[in-house]
């Protein structure tokens, strides 16, 4: 039940976005998102609800309505179905994503 | 839905760990723990799922019957109702905890 972060298979996602499935089980998944010159994730929406945690970097966090500069150690709580997205504003940043249920489109 | 690290209350528990509710919603909620000094989390059980996430420092994390040494990166999963716990092998540490429902006993 223990996952090393050093064996976690990394997905790159077309626009300079590193995704790491970090682990899962039952119906929860953490998932890394590690962001390098200044990508952004588009503003998007999903029936998982989910809880995004900055590590380094900071970030433009948009969640429904709300536009917040964030940086690390701050969150976000994304309810199901609520658009959100992330802009990077330093060289590199990297956000943890915990969901529920799992995001089954990430196995594929 | 965006918290502030800074605006974060913090419980200062009773063996050298402090707990911040950093964010929650729905059926989600994350909560970061920080040990100084070689404290430990002994082994508990509750019915949440859950996945942990160490931050900064080495930790043995036991989950059901294994134990394992654990860095920065690396991560937990617990089904719901299994023993598991963690220890600060460095002299501080954090980790954060996604846990699936809400833990409600830490709202109190």
């Amino acid at each position: 039940m223990v996952s090393k972060y050093s064996e976690v298979p990394c997905t790159r996602l077309s626009d300079g976005i590193q995704r790491r499935l970090l682990n899962r089980g039952g119906n929860l998944m953490l998932v890394e998102f590690r962001f390098d010159r200044t990508p952004q994730l588009p503003t998007h929406a999903h029936p998982h609800e989910q809880i995004g945690y900055i590590v380094s970097g900071e970030f433009e966090v948009t969640c429904g309505d709300e536009t917040v500069l964030c940086g690390p150690g701050d969150s976000y709580n994304v309810p199901a179905d609520v658009q959100h997205g992330v802009r990077l504003l330093t060289e590199r940043g990297t956000v943890l994503d915990a969901f529920t249920p799992q995001r089954e489109d990430f196995l594929e």
